[in-house]
Protein backbone atom coordinates (compact mmCIF):
# COMPACT_ATOMS: atom_id res chain seq x y z
CA UNK A 1 0.00 0.00 0.00
CA UNK A 2 1.96 3.10 -1.47
CA UNK A 3 2.03 6.28 1.72
CA UNK A 4 -0.53 8.92 0.80
CA UNK A 5 1.83 12.13 -0.28
CA UNK A 6 -0.84 14.92 -0.41
CA UNK A 7 -4.59 15.21 1.34
CA UNK A 8 -5.47 16.19 -2.52
CA UNK A 9 -4.99 11.80 -2.82
CA UNK A 10 -7.95 11.54 -0.44
CA UNK A 11 -11.87 11.34 -1.25
CA UNK A 12 -14.68 10.22 1.14
CA UNK A 13 -15.56 6.34 0.74
CA UNK A 14 -11.07 5.19 0.15
CA UNK A 15 -10.78 2.47 2.24
CA UNK A 16 -7.44 1.11 3.35
CA UNK A 17 -6.79 -2.87 4.45
CA UNK A 18 -3.76 -2.06 7.29
CA UNK A 19 -3.82 -5.83 7.51
CA UNK A 20 -3.57 -7.72 10.64
CA UNK A 21 -2.22 -7.25 14.62
CA UNK A 22 -2.28 -9.10 18.07
CA UNK A 23 -1.79 -7.92 21.41
CA UNK A 24 -0.07 -10.97 23.53
CA UNK A 25 -1.17 -11.59 26.66
CA UNK A 26 2.47 -10.30 28.81
CA UNK A 27 1.60 -6.84 27.10
CA UNK A 28 -1.77 -6.82 27.89
CA UNK A 29 -1.29 -7.33 31.10
CA UNK A 30 1.58 -4.73 31.04
CA UNK A 31 -0.80 -2.23 30.10
CA UNK A 32 -3.34 -3.12 32.19
CA UNK A 33 -0.77 -2.78 35.31
CA UNK A 34 0.16 0.68 33.96
CA UNK A 35 -3.01 2.42 33.33
CA UNK A 36 -6.41 0.21 33.20
CA UNK A 37 -5.96 -1.82 36.95
CA UNK A 38 -9.02 -3.19 36.96
CA UNK A 39 -9.29 -6.98 37.83
CA UNK A 40 -10.54 -8.12 34.49
CA UNK A 41 -7.60 -6.75 32.72
CA UNK A 42 -5.38 -8.41 35.39
CA UNK A 43 -6.59 -11.72 36.94
CA UNK A 44 -8.00 -14.75 35.21
CA UNK A 45 -9.83 -15.85 38.03
CA UNK A 46 -11.42 -12.48 39.10
CA UNK A 47 -12.14 -11.88 35.54
CA UNK A 48 -14.67 -14.98 35.05
CA UNK A 49 -16.91 -13.83 37.64
CA UNK A 50 -16.85 -10.18 35.81
CA UNK A 51 -19.43 -8.75 33.44
CA UNK A 52 -16.85 -10.44 30.78
CA UNK A 53 -16.66 -13.74 31.94
CA UNK A 54 -12.69 -14.02 30.77
CA UNK A 55 -9.56 -12.00 30.99
CA UNK A 56 -9.97 -9.06 28.36
CA UNK A 57 -7.26 -6.49 27.47
CA UNK A 58 -8.34 -3.36 28.06
CA UNK A 59 -10.25 -0.78 25.77
CA UNK A 60 -7.21 1.68 26.53
CA UNK A 61 -4.99 -0.38 24.70
CA UNK A 62 -6.78 -1.91 22.16
CA UNK A 63 -7.24 1.72 20.88
CA UNK A 64 -3.42 2.46 21.84
CA UNK A 65 -1.98 -0.82 19.72
CA UNK A 66 -4.85 0.69 16.48
CA UNK A 67 -3.12 3.82 16.67
CA UNK A 68 0.10 2.50 16.77
CA UNK A 69 -0.30 -0.11 13.95
CA UNK A 70 -1.66 2.85 11.39
CA UNK A 71 0.75 4.84 12.46
CA UNK A 72 3.59 2.34 11.39
CA UNK A 73 1.41 1.36 8.45
CA UNK A 74 3.23 4.96 7.47
CA UNK A 75 -0.23 5.69 5.15
CA UNK A 76 -0.65 9.29 6.16
CA UNK A 77 2.84 9.70 7.63
CA UNK A 78 3.49 12.70 4.87
CA UNK A 79 0.01 14.51 5.47
CA UNK A 80 -1.33 13.70 8.98
CA UNK A 81 -0.29 16.50 11.59
CA UNK A 82 -2.59 15.10 14.45
CA UNK A 83 -5.79 14.44 15.52
CA UNK A 84 -7.81 16.99 18.09
CA UNK A 85 -10.57 14.29 19.34
CA UNK A 86 -11.94 10.72 18.61
CA UNK A 87 -15.38 9.23 19.28
CA UNK A 88 -14.43 5.51 20.53
CA UNK A 89 -16.93 2.38 20.85
CA UNK A 90 -15.72 -0.58 22.38
CA UNK A 91 -19.00 -3.21 21.15
CA UNK A 92 -17.21 -6.07 21.87
CA UNK A 93 -14.09 -7.29 24.40
CA UNK A 94 -10.59 -8.50 23.02
CA UNK A 95 -9.19 -11.33 24.42
CA UNK A 96 -5.06 -11.45 24.46
CA UNK A 97 -3.19 -13.40 21.30
CA UNK A 98 -6.43 -13.21 19.15
CA UNK A 99 -5.74 -11.29 15.84
CA UNK A 100 -7.59 -9.06 14.76
CA UNK A 101 -7.70 -7.31 11.50
CA UNK A 102 -7.97 -3.12 10.98
CA UNK A 103 -9.67 -1.15 8.22
CA UNK A 104 -9.42 2.34 7.94
CA UNK A 105 -11.93 4.50 5.82
CA UNK A 106 -11.94 8.03 4.91
CA UNK A 107 -15.57 9.46 6.15
CA UNK A 108 -15.24 12.87 5.62
CA UNK A 109 -12.97 15.75 4.03
CA UNK A 110 -13.64 19.48 5.29
CA UNK A 111 -11.39 21.94 3.34
CA UNK A 112 -9.96 24.93 6.19
CA UNK A 113 -11.43 28.22 4.92
CA UNK A 114 -8.22 30.32 6.67
CA UNK A 115 -5.49 27.53 6.30
CA UNK A 116 -5.11 26.84 2.21
CA UNK A 117 -4.26 23.49 1.48
CA UNK A 118 -5.45 22.03 4.78
CA UNK A 119 -8.22 20.11 5.62
CA UNK A 120 -9.89 17.88 8.50
CA UNK A 121 -10.13 14.44 7.28
CA UNK A 122 -12.66 12.29 9.51
CA UNK A 123 -11.03 8.47 9.39
CA UNK A 124 -13.30 5.63 10.84
CA UNK A 125 -10.87 2.91 11.89
CA UNK A 126 -12.54 -0.81 12.34
CA UNK A 127 -10.56 -3.35 14.31
CA UNK A 128 -12.10 -6.81 14.29
CA UNK A 129 -11.43 -10.60 15.39
CA UNK A 130 -9.93 -12.03 12.04
CA UNK A 131 -11.39 -15.31 13.06
CA UNK A 132 -15.22 -13.97 12.82
CA UNK A 133 -15.23 -10.78 12.14
CA UNK A 134 -16.59 -9.52 15.38
CA UNK A 135 -15.58 -5.67 15.77
CA UNK A 136 -13.56 -4.87 19.00
CA UNK A 137 -12.89 -1.02 18.42
CA UNK A 138 -14.96 1.36 16.01
CA UNK A 139 -12.75 4.86 15.97
CA UNK A 140 -14.51 8.47 14.46
CA UNK A 141 -11.09 10.53 14.73
CA UNK A 142 -11.23 14.46 12.71
CA UNK A 143 -7.60 14.36 11.78
CA UNK A 144 -5.95 17.17 10.41
CA UNK A 145 -4.00 16.85 7.06
CA UNK A 146 -2.22 18.79 4.53
CA UNK A 147 -0.81 19.10 1.26
CA UNK B 1 -12.76 11.15 49.30
CA UNK B 2 -14.82 8.25 50.04
CA UNK B 3 -15.38 4.87 46.98
CA UNK B 4 -18.51 4.79 46.29
CA UNK B 5 -20.28 1.70 47.69
CA UNK B 6 -23.51 1.80 45.43
CA UNK B 7 -24.85 3.39 42.14
CA UNK B 8 -27.79 4.64 44.19
CA UNK B 9 -24.86 7.36 46.03
CA UNK B 10 -24.28 8.91 42.37
CA UNK B 11 -26.21 11.41 41.39
CA UNK B 12 -26.13 13.89 38.11
CA UNK B 13 -23.84 16.80 39.00
CA UNK B 14 -21.99 15.15 41.44
CA UNK B 15 -18.19 15.73 40.92
CA UNK B 16 -15.17 14.86 42.11
CA UNK B 17 -11.62 15.90 42.33
CA UNK B 18 -9.26 13.41 41.95
CA UNK B 19 -5.85 15.44 42.68
CA UNK B 20 -2.75 15.33 40.64
CA UNK B 21 -0.47 13.37 38.46
CA UNK B 22 2.14 14.06 35.79
CA UNK B 23 3.30 12.63 32.54
CA UNK B 24 7.47 12.11 33.26
CA UNK B 25 9.24 12.76 29.89
CA UNK B 26 10.76 9.08 29.85
CA UNK B 27 7.41 7.62 30.11
CA UNK B 28 5.98 10.08 27.52
CA UNK B 29 8.93 9.24 25.25
CA UNK B 30 8.48 5.01 26.00
CA UNK B 31 4.70 5.54 25.25
CA UNK B 32 5.16 7.37 21.82
CA UNK B 33 7.71 4.40 20.94
CA UNK B 34 5.30 1.67 21.45
CA UNK B 35 1.58 3.50 20.10
CA UNK B 36 2.08 6.54 18.69
CA UNK B 37 5.51 7.00 17.30
CA UNK B 38 5.12 10.58 15.18
CA UNK B 39 8.06 13.07 15.36
CA UNK B 40 6.29 15.45 17.35
CA UNK B 41 6.18 12.80 20.20
CA UNK B 42 9.45 11.51 19.92
CA UNK B 43 11.66 14.07 18.82
CA UNK B 44 12.74 17.85 20.36
CA UNK B 45 13.93 19.22 16.84
CA UNK B 46 11.28 17.55 14.92
CA UNK B 47 8.62 18.92 17.37
CA UNK B 48 9.99 22.35 17.21
CA UNK B 49 9.08 21.98 13.20
CA UNK B 50 5.58 20.46 14.05
CA UNK B 51 2.27 22.13 14.44
CA UNK B 52 2.87 22.00 18.29
CA UNK B 53 5.66 23.93 17.90
CA UNK B 54 7.77 21.65 20.62
CA UNK B 55 7.53 17.81 21.93
CA UNK B 56 4.26 16.70 23.35
CA UNK B 57 2.83 14.08 25.19
CA UNK B 58 0.55 11.76 22.62
CA UNK B 59 -3.26 12.27 23.48
CA UNK B 60 -3.33 8.30 23.67
CA UNK B 61 -1.22 8.88 26.79
CA UNK B 62 -2.75 11.24 28.17
CA UNK B 63 -6.13 9.97 28.16
CA UNK B 64 -4.30 6.32 29.05
CA UNK B 65 -2.82 8.04 32.25
CA UNK B 66 -6.06 9.85 33.07
CA UNK B 67 -7.54 6.26 33.30
CA UNK B 68 -5.08 4.86 35.52
CA UNK B 69 -5.59 7.61 37.68
CA UNK B 70 -9.16 7.57 37.93
CA UNK B 71 -9.03 3.50 38.62
CA UNK B 72 -5.88 3.52 41.06
CA UNK B 73 -8.35 6.43 43.19
CA UNK B 74 -10.45 3.78 43.65
CA UNK B 75 -13.62 5.75 43.88
CA UNK B 76 -15.62 3.76 41.21
CA UNK B 77 -14.06 0.35 41.86
CA UNK B 78 -17.13 -1.49 43.64
CA UNK B 79 -19.39 -0.25 41.16
CA UNK B 80 -17.76 0.10 37.58
CA UNK B 81 -17.99 -2.68 35.54
CA UNK B 82 -16.46 -1.22 32.61
CA UNK B 83 -17.31 1.34 30.01
CA UNK B 84 -18.75 0.86 26.34
CA UNK B 85 -17.25 3.73 24.72
CA UNK B 86 -15.73 7.27 25.03
CA UNK B 87 -15.87 10.79 23.03
CA UNK B 88 -12.20 12.08 24.05
CA UNK B 89 -11.25 15.70 23.06
CA UNK B 90 -7.55 16.91 23.53
CA UNK B 91 -8.42 20.72 23.51
CA UNK B 92 -4.55 22.10 23.76
CA UNK B 93 -1.28 19.28 23.99
CA UNK B 94 0.56 18.12 27.13
CA UNK B 95 3.77 18.33 27.59
CA UNK B 96 5.85 16.54 29.26
CA UNK B 97 6.70 16.72 33.46
CA UNK B 98 3.96 19.39 33.34
CA UNK B 99 1.17 18.65 36.55
CA UNK B 100 -1.97 17.98 35.82
CA UNK B 101 -5.16 17.97 37.93
CA UNK B 102 -8.10 15.78 37.15
CA UNK B 103 -11.69 16.31 37.89
CA UNK B 104 -14.65 13.65 37.24
CA UNK B 105 -18.13 15.14 36.98
CA UNK B 106 -21.46 12.69 36.96
CA UNK B 107 -23.31 13.69 34.00
CA UNK B 108 -26.04 11.27 33.37
CA UNK B 109 -27.40 8.23 34.93
CA UNK B 110 -29.84 6.10 33.15
CA UNK B 111 -31.58 2.96 34.73
CA UNK B 112 -31.61 -0.29 33.39
CA UNK B 113 -34.63 -1.50 32.26
CA UNK B 114 -33.58 -4.84 31.79
CA UNK B 115 -31.39 -5.28 34.82
CA UNK B 116 -32.29 -3.71 37.68
CA UNK B 117 -29.79 -2.54 39.91
CA UNK B 118 -28.04 -1.63 36.82
CA UNK B 119 -27.14 1.98 35.11
CA UNK B 120 -25.54 3.91 32.70
CA UNK B 121 -23.48 6.43 34.15
CA UNK B 122 -21.89 9.10 31.78
CA UNK B 123 -18.60 10.46 33.49
CA UNK B 124 -16.62 13.75 32.36
CA UNK B 125 -13.36 13.59 32.95
CA UNK B 126 -11.60 16.96 32.62
CA UNK B 127 -8.00 17.02 32.78
CA UNK B 128 -6.43 20.45 32.76
CA UNK B 129 -2.88 21.74 33.55
CA UNK B 130 -2.44 22.87 37.25
CA UNK B 131 -0.18 25.96 36.78
CA UNK B 132 -2.75 28.02 34.30
CA UNK B 133 -5.93 25.63 33.97
CA UNK B 134 -5.50 24.78 30.25
CA UNK B 135 -8.08 21.93 29.30
CA UNK B 136 -5.91 19.32 27.47
CA UNK B 137 -8.03 16.72 27.75
CA UNK B 138 -11.67 16.06 28.16
CA UNK B 139 -13.82 12.41 28.00
CA UNK B 140 -17.30 11.90 28.28
CA UNK B 141 -17.69 8.26 28.56
CA UNK B 142 -20.64 5.57 29.52
CA UNK B 143 -19.78 3.22 32.46
CA UNK B 144 -21.90 0.47 33.51
CA UNK B 145 -22.31 0.48 36.86
CA UNK B 146 -24.12 -1.46 39.67
CA UNK B 147 -25.76 -1.24 43.29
Amino acid sequence: MAPIRSLDELAPGMSFDLGRFVLPREEVLDFARRFDPQPFHLDEAAARNSIFGRLVASGLHTFSAAVGHLIRSGIFAAVNLGAGGAELKWPAPLEPDTPVTMRVTVEEIRHSRSKPGMAIVKLRYIVAVERDGTVVLEVLAPHFMKR
